[in-house]
């Protein structure tokens, strides 16, 4: 193999495997087990799995892979803070926008070369690019698997 | 900056993030406050991070960079749940700890070329290895992330 499309697959099997462990942690629960919260006062695990689905929606424009399936979700999910939400969303029409957005994702990724990882993300400026390569598409798939990371850790607390 | 080298870096600088945001969630912290669970029955702070820094120590002999520091937290920090130790080991032993395991593998890492990151890792076998070439130094760094972020995730959750 390729070492930079060793050096790329890597990565996206890091990601993958995080896509996974959600899948497996809220994949099977009822609307009630998601009501739990994963301490006193903390968010619910309904939140949490939100707020996942909608950074990882935003990541397609992000990039460049398209528009947002659930723009709509950014409000309830990321602008506000949980039990803010007017109507809890069932746990089929989650697992159905959770599942959507990582296929899309998961289709974009198939089609790239290792050398598109390292072009730019839809948000950093060509100038700004060029002072720092770094902020590719690379690093926001590096950045977004340890955020699903850090709030799977969280959701593990919930029982 | 050559497309092999911007993706390792992107890779390292991942690590690197999650490493600052351990000390700053610990660094501060004084001996009574390591004592805080991070949900009623979970884990403590202080296991957490001893956690931590035991699994930041194997990734010495792992990837190649020598032998552990501290072989001893294994079995307080990994084969252990909490609340089986003895002693609970200081603030500032800890943070000791995690400075030199962590400065280990800064230095480390600044010595490897981009290809580097390519060789297999050291448990796993030759025959394995051509199998599956994932099973490489890059794919540990970023498992170890994740590991730390979901960790850090649940610390969060303690005031």
């Amino acid at each position: 193999m390729d070492p930079m499309e060793a050096l790329v697959r890597s990565a996206v099997q890091a990601w993958t495997v995080q896509v996974e462990r959600g899948e497996k942690r809220f994949g099977g629960l009822t609307d009630e087990q998601l009501l739990v919260s994963v301490a006193p006062g903390r968010n619910r695990l309904v939140y949490l799995w939100g707020h996942l689905i909608a950074v990882s929606d935003d990541m397609l424009p992000l990039l460049g892979l398209g528009e947002r399936s659930y723009p709509e979700l950014e409000a309830v999910f990321i602008r506000q803070p949980d039990r803010a939400m007017e109507q809890v969303p069932s746990q089929a029409d989650l697992q159905r926008w959770w599942t959507d957005v990582h296929g899309r994702l998961a289709a974009g990724f198939a089609t790239w070369a290792a050398q598109d990882w390292m072009g730019k993300h839809t948000r950093v400026s060509d100038d700004d690019f060029v002072a720092n390569p770094l902020r590719n598409r690379l690093s926001v798939l590096l950045s977004r698997t340890s955020h699903m990371a850090y709030h799977l850790g969280q959701s593990a607390l919930a029982s």
